[in-house]
């Protein structure tokens, strides 16, 4: 079979990748960049998905003027402008800042992401003064990685070694941000995974939508899509080695830790809870359920307030639509029955292991709608003050 | 024509009515009561609309047990326990309440409603000890309105004289309560409507759904659907006088001002704000942007912190999965133009403008998507800090 390594760093465990990042002055408390790069020595296969946000912002305009099947190998990234709803000016302003970084670098097909405030357009001047400062041969995944954040109170990056049994082995890595905005229908987040496996195209467009699936599609931290939304999947190939299953599992296994590293680091929250809804009538229905629990505000302000009252979990499902009967229903925190039709009132002594699984720092919910096979699994967080504050105060 | 008066007080003002509220020791900390009744001289024809939610509270079920177009003259309420999710034992619980009632109070087909927390059975001891309070004969709506409290921070009680052409005339009257986990697919709250029109059943049920979907629907504070949202309108018929347009358009008023001022009370809130969305394709699709713009956590977040980025607005409406082009879309706080294809980036003007109009405690948010004649108009309120100290604290 194979093996799968962690790696300390990020994109730097990628042979033929090289990233940096500057601070060009439009983050002005903090000595972390603005501005970023991710670039491959030979051209990259890529795959992204992008956010279901309608209006989607200019970088994925630009993107998405590349003919199918093109290919990259630059990534220029910038926080604290989305450029988003910018209109036609807005891609054009990509356009105008990749032709002055052809001056200073030689890249193809070169594609931008961007994150932070929406309705304003870039400022050239700064983003491209960034293209004196870069180390083009630097493989500064750290820096990358701070570049991109915005409310994110940590950077987020990860790097994976696959080890055949043939002695072969290829590497995964991927940065990431997010804290806010996030949803499951993508949330709002930049990942960016590299690899050196040779592997075809069609598996990395198959492959990056079941990782994306399982991963960022299931988090919710408040209910809101973005208009940036991006993950991009990467292959150089330089390896030469490849293994679908040994891939796929790498590949799940760094975006759902990345997903919940952004949980953890939700806009204020301090739990990160898993919602499993199961014997539901179908899928479906389980992931309506489970999806509604991860975006209520009423079991969202419970967890913080550390309320094991089940009784806003019911309503909630109650009120998702969705088949369900409670006489059937039963709801566990971990291990802990909480409620069930035989045993509805919360006794004292429930209550106080209730409340001992929810200090934990994350646990679980099982609700188990006792009515098929259908089943689901989302991951939300609680509700803070803080994150009231950090969103009321952003943009000032 | 008719002419339409606000009176002062609330239920009082319809004749044949009754009602009164007493304190059974529930409510702990408050000098208000928290089991309450209204009853009719004469039985009453009645209608009532109830909660969306799969989980309906056992006074739902014990009212739906009752045989269409039966007459009822008493209705009982309590705060503190929602007998919700409490099984067949809590309809058993009513069932056995009112037995005991009958030995105080001669009662026809008499109607429980509760409003609180999830997943007790009531306290029968101490709601049955109210029956030997009550003073049957009182006309105290004031006392009424202040039982069925919960996180209200104002009781909620109106009433309309209607008087027609030849001289003749009837009233309407209204209490209700509501301040959280309200969301336009019913708010969770309790209104009941009295009046002595000789109002036909089947206008009854018209009307009432008319009124509902203008009102209590449209309204939003957290997006949470209650197990125990209630409407009901009570007629006794008694002053013998009725007119159709005259009494739809009381009822339509009544039900909406006491859905505003629930949205006033909502919790934490401090500012009531419109969302109204036309030029959609249909009007379908202009309730959904309307809907998903009133329940958005990042939209509410900005509301509270008086932040005029339009750019939450316009992600929230592309994120809700309608049709729409940011070339066509047009955004007004109030009569101020905030967005145009021509006027993207905020200047400091407009902004200036936008402040001031954002420190009203209520305004209005038009978006304008260009794209046909759908509209749609639903009400909202910020989320403050208090709204989390409120649901984190909520039931200890």
């Amino acid at each position: 079979m194979f093996n799968l390594f962690s790696l300390k760093g990020g994109l730097n465990n990628v042979q033929g990748f090289y990233s940096d990042g500057v601070n060009v002055g439009m983050k002005t408390n903090s000595e972390d960049g603005d501005v970023a790069f991710i670039r491959s020595e030979v051209p990259c296969d890529i795959t992204a998905r992008f956010t279901s946000n309608k209006f989607q912002a200019a970088p994925i305009k630009h993107y998405q003027n590349y003919p199918k099947d093109f290919k990259t190998n630059f990534i220029l990234m910038n926080a604290k402008n989305a450029n988003a709803m910018t209109g036609s000016k807005g891609v054009e302003d990509i356009d105008a800042i990749f032709e002055e970084l052809k001056k200073h670098h030689e890249v193809q097909n070169p594609i931008m992401s961007s994150t932070g405030v929406i309705g304003y357009r870039l400022n050239q001047e700064k983003i491209t003064s960034a293209f004196s400062k870069f180390d083009y041969s630097a493989k500064n995944s750290d820096k990358t990685a701070r570049s991109i954040m915005t409310t994110d109170s940590f950077k987020k990056e990860l790097a994976f070694k696959i080890e055949l049994d043939d002695g072969s082995s290829f590497n995964l890595a991927a940065i990431c941000k997010g804290a806010g905005m996030i949803n499951p229908a993508m949330a709002t987040m930049l990942c960016f995974v590299t690899t050196d496996a040779d592997i075809p195209k069609a598996d990395m467009e198959e492959l990056l939508s079941v990782a994306t699936e399982g991963s960022f599609n299931r988090i919710s931290v408040d209910g809101d899509t973005s208009t940036n939304d991006t993950i991009m999947l990467l292959a150089n190939k330089l390896s030469g080695t490849y293994h679908k299953e040994a891939f796929k599992e790498a590949l799940n296994k760094i975006t759902f830790e990345l997903a919940m590293m952004i949980l953890k680091d939700g806009e204020g929250a301090n739990k990160l809870v898993a919602f499993e809804v199961n014997g539901a009538k179908t899928d479906e229905e389980a992931r309506t359920a489970s999806i509604a629990l991860s975006n209520s505000l009423l079991v969202k302000t419970a967890l913080f307030g550390e309320d094991p009252n089940w009784g806003r979990i019911a309503s909630t499902i109650g009120a998702s639509g969705i088949e369900c009967d409670d006489t059937t229903l039963t709801i566990h925190y971990d291990n802990l029955l909480i409620y069930s039709d035989e045993k509805r009132e919360l006794d004292k002594e429930r209550e106080d292991k209730a409340y001992v699984i929810m200090r934990n720092s994350s646990f679980k919910v099982t609700c188990n709608l006792g009515l098929g096979e259908g089943s689901y699994t989302s991951y939300g967080c609680d509700l803070s003050y803080d994150y009231v504050k950090i969103n009321a105060e952003y943009r000032t």
